[in-house]
């Protein structure tokens, strides 16, 4: 490319849609600093996730950070949530543009 | 990360939304543990696919599982339904939490 | 796999959902045989962005092509549209299927 691009981390949450105002709470208090939010519905290990139901409906939460960022989320998240809530999170190597706009915490 | 991490296949499904009854068949009988789907649309080789219109909507399933399992959704789906319909699939590799979930078949 | 897979490059676009017009015909111009579109809310430099809200709701584009393409797009919207847009980019390597379907250009 002719513009430099930089490695992050892309991380992905798929939870029930339900968690979500505490989910960005906690994004923002860890350091993210965005993330985007697409309605979903699935099924897995806590059962049929049925998008067309209010409390069941899931949501895909994506968030370009650093890595130490990354494993903040990861590591909060799972010891938080993960036993009482359907959650999947991965983790991928993406390249960005700008990547001050994705470092852990403003500054 | 503090939590160990380990490498599944994340294979991304974008098809014709109306293949999604037989499409969750298949995957179910293939082994996956669990999907996520959201509403898409776009165009591709088969013209213009527009989300607002009932039968040409797409859909966008995402499969966590290993490469066995990929493999096979892969294959089955290539072979049954890519001549006649939309599709479009695509895989890459991601960390994920209790890989132990995405395992191909339960137990 | 069975099936030969190609390595190509998932370009995702998250921007402001009034500009897919003009994006749709930048990607067509710039060699982009398809694309997948679905809808997004979030929050990143620019503020909060609320898939509820017309003006302001994002979407989030997926285009997959080979490294010239995904180059002319990235340095094109760059240019373009991301001093007075808010828009995220990143690029990812998947293996796809069927790769002839995603040449930069026709032909």
């Amino acid at each position: 490319m002719n513009l430099p691009l930089s490695l992050r981390r892309l991380l992905t949450i798929i939870c029930e849609a339900s968690l979500e105002p505490e989910l960005v709470r906690e994004l923002a208090r860890l350091g993210a600093r965005g993330y985007t939010i697409t309605e979903a519905r699935g099924q897995g290990a806590h059962g049929l996730r049925d998008g067309s139901w209010g409390a069941s409906a899931n949501i895909r939460v994506e968030v370009l950070c650093d890595e130490l960022t990354a494993e903040a989320i990861v590591d909060t998240l799972h010891a938080g949530y993960s036993a009482n809530y359907g959650m999947v999170m991965f983790v991928t190597d993406v390249a960005v543009l700008r990547p001050d706009k994705f470092r852990g915490a403003p500054g």
